[in-house]
């Protein structure tokens, strides 16, 4: 499958995924975010609360892709360094952001302190990415995406970020579910159908191993044309009835 | 927080966490098994099934770590190509592993086809990680533990692992819950407690943002030496507590 789509790169920041602590969503958030806009998402990485890590791998993903969405590392504490690392990274400043200050101001009045003031720390260059749910903002810096580690502050602020992404062509799916044989039983099927149709992606995610219920293999064409997917998951159908074997379309 | 412990990386292959189709729960898994065994984990990385970007990420990742422990890629169709990456990234040639064809042979009987034969190649110098679940196995090349990405056969395949692993100090945790009140509150107070105990890490974990339920933050206290850590967990409860902040020990 080739595509011209834009590429994207995750970087999640913090100790506490990598700890197992926290169990980190984000990326299949913006997984999915991005499979819907045509962007391909190629990669994701998880480095700890260290600076020189997320430097230098903010800055291998930069170069390597259209965007870049970290998470994590941008709230009021002393651990929170994402924003500095990022400065660094591009080699530029980081003052208060007067509109940030601002926004700041109004939510917490009397308790604006030093700690949440570090919130207003923009580097030079940004433009704020709104957050619907706690206000303190996110920065876009060149095609870095700085978001917040929290969920469903994360979700509010690809909101905001969504009009200013280029889309690409969207990969539709149909997905075959084969009951009660193993992935073994329908590669070399699956295989052919790969063969034949190179500007399509065959791939086969098995279900139920190690468990005493319902097993089996769900196979699923991916493409940017919509009745290239659905002719070939016909065929695929077809030749699996004809090969003996329980399939339905899911 | 310093320490001498082992360090590893999580290397996740495969197409269907980058699009999202799939969520990837075999990293906390991972971080959690390797936490309880004091093996640091330092990164994780997603790569999709495209033999140099595997084999670039292989490459880094082992040369930096002690451990690296890859997931996905390691079945029977078309686009398992983990074992291909591995053998190419050493170097070395990907042949039938007498044992392994027997583990297969013994499984499959009849149904032991050509597809399932690729699950039998294993590269020259590894040995065999053992499957309890399904029983095709992974291996270990080096410092590298190539697991399926079926999460109850990867989590089988970590107990075989468990015991080829050099082990460290582990690190101990104390967690306060400060209720009602949000991270920048308490993030002066945090952030005096990890100046004045440089052996230990503080992190802050806010939670309940954006729900109509709960909110407020976890502080958590980490460090190799228990005593330490329960000290530094005890103090910091105290100073909340003057301050006239919510706080429970969890």
């Amino acid at each position: 499958m080739t595509t011209q789509n834009p590429t994207a790169a995750v970087l999640v920041i913090g100790d506490e995924i990598l700890s197992g602590r926290t169990k980190d969503t984000n990326t299949n958030t913006i997984a999915r975010f991005l499979t819907a806009m045509g962007i391909d998402l190629m990669e994701a990485r998880v480095v700890g609360d260290r600076p020189e890590q997320i430097m230098e791998a903010l800055n291998a993903l930069r170069a390597g892709h259209d965007y870049v969405f970290t998470t994590g590392g941008i709230g009021p504490t002393h651990d929170d360094i994402t924003a500095d690392c990022v400065a660094q990274a591009f080699g530029v400043p980081l003052p208060e952001h007067p509109e940030a200050v601002a926004i700041l101001e109004r939510r917490y009045g009397d308790d604006f302190n030093a700690a949440r003031r570090r919130m207003a720390r923009i580097p030079v260059g940004a433009s704020l990415i709104a957050n619907p749910v706690t206000e303190a903002p996110g920065f876009q810096l060149g095609n870095v995406f700085v978001m917040a580690g929290v969920p469903a502050i994360m979700q509010g602020m690809l909101q905001d970020v969504a009009p200013r992404l280029k889309t690409g062509a969207v990969v539709h799916s149909g997905t075959l579910k084969v009951s009660g044989v193993g992935e073994g039983t329908v590669a070399e099927i699956l295989a052919e159908a790969a063969r034949t149709n190179r500007a399509l992606s065959f791939g086969s995610y098995p279900f139920g191993a190690g468990t005493q219920g319902e097993f089996g293999t769900n196979l699923v064409v991916r493409g940017q044309d919509v009745s290239a997917v659905a002719a070939a998951v016909q065929d695929l159908q077809w030749t699996l009835i004809e090969a003996g074997v329980s399939v339905t379309p899911l």
